[in-house]
């Protein structure tokens, strides 16, 4: 059967954080198999499609990925429009690859549509730039667990950088995040702990690197983001002094 | 007067790629602000709106950015529903966040819609995910120049990175981030580049670090992206060995 899966990005969780070709191809779908992490209110876009949960929650076992990958397979021997719906972007520690991968090998047409990763997008929606000027010329975004489950040693290399740090799927290893930055003599850089991103539930935590335990320890332990470094001070004091200054004078050159 | 100032993302280029947030600010908008990377079309959404172009280009002192913060602030204090439409997302290396603070400091409200960033949708677009399991656990994103017009010194660390590289507005220093990695004994690692990305009229050229300039020369010179790591190697040969052994024997099961 010439069926076509479409991997799509479903964004970090407003509904309408979608994309329009996301929406299209909700549209037209006859099967979506989706993610934990997606909204009801996405996957009400796809009024004629049979969905399916695939959803594993880190430490739940509830659907392999193995599992996820036939599942896709499946229906698309069965079915002409099959979307594979995630949180975020699909490509963005989303396996989605593995899966475009695995339905390629049978011979199935595959096509990506981005997504709004969380990975910038929640600091952005919180008042936190990943970039900006006189405070971070790079963002780096990691994962904290590895494909064997162990600690990313990448974190490691992170500690040093001097651009935006944003950890996904690293709330678990908050203590392990912490001590690596206090030892490294990092303890009093500014960081924040987004939970539920983009969502009228929206939990924000700011502080530095050493109070990242505690703020964790009053959430409600939700998925969430832990973001890194000088810009999440802009949150917290959005007219900094150092700009306030350097636009004082054209703020005077306008009035006049 | 109670304007308020929205900052909306437009995406990499192709005008399905906005988000539906950000087409109903735009609907709503009686003035957009843009950028030289906004597609025609995407601004074509914006059917009320009086549209007004404030591009910079690279090298091009068109507008600076003093006078695009100015601008946005006197169209605020005249129209209740200004939209500062940039390429991309307003982020990630887009100055937006100084446009909100400048816009802040004389009392207008704000909001940011977030866009589909190219340093990760460019990439997908063309079959290159950022991460993938086995290849990269990270990624690191980039801009090759600096405040000062220098040659950002953070690309020295990247060098060292194990995870996926992303440098935006780096074309124009190709050689010299060619030789950065050649120094350090990593000419080999696969690279792209990747302009025009998601338009109908994408180039796309792989090689590797060594061959980056060669292939820049190639290039019409359009803007883009450079891509930096093995997940590269994943766009060259999609079905890589140490994958389908890993799935062969699942796609038997599944015959079966």
């Amino acid at each position: 059967m010439n069926s076509k899966i479409t991997l799509v990005g479903a964004g970090p969780g407003d509904p309408e954080l979608i994309t329009l070709k996301g929406l299209f191809a909700l549209g037209n779908a006859e099967v979506v198999l989706y993610d934990a992490l997606v909204s009801k209110e996405v996957l009400e876009y796809a009024k004629k499609a049979i969905k399916i949960y695939v959803g594993k929650r880190l430490g739940k076992g509830e659907n392999s990925q193995d599992k996820i990958n036939k599942l896709i397979v499946r229906y698309a021997s069965k079915y002409a429009n099959v979307v594979r719906l995630k949180g975020g972007d699909s490509f963005v520690f989303g396996r989605g690859y593995e899966e475009l991968q695995y339905a390629r090998s049978f011979g199935f047409e595959t096509e990506v549509i981005p997504g709004i990763s969380s990975a910038l997008s929640v600091p952005a929606l919180a008042g936190i730039p990943v970039t900006h000027r006189g405070f971070s010329k790079s963002f780096h975004v990691i994962t904290a667990t590895q494909k064997d489950g162990k600690f990313n040693d990448e974190l490691k290399d992170a500690v040093n950088s001097k651009g935006t740090i944003v950890i996904l799927m690293g709330l678990h290893l908050i203590n392990e995040i912490s001590k690596l930055y206090i030892d490294s003599g990092k303890g009093d850089l500014p960081a924040a702990i987004i939970l539920d991103g983009s969502l009228p539930t929206e939990e924000q935590y700011l502080g530095t690197i050493k109070t990242l335990p505690e703020l964790f320890q009053k959430s409600s332990g939700k998925p969430g983001i832990i973001v890194i470094g000088s810009v999440v001070s802009l949150k917290s004091d959005p007219k900094t002094v150092a700009y306030d200054l350097a636009y004082e004078g054209l703020k005077n050159n306008l009035a006049n």
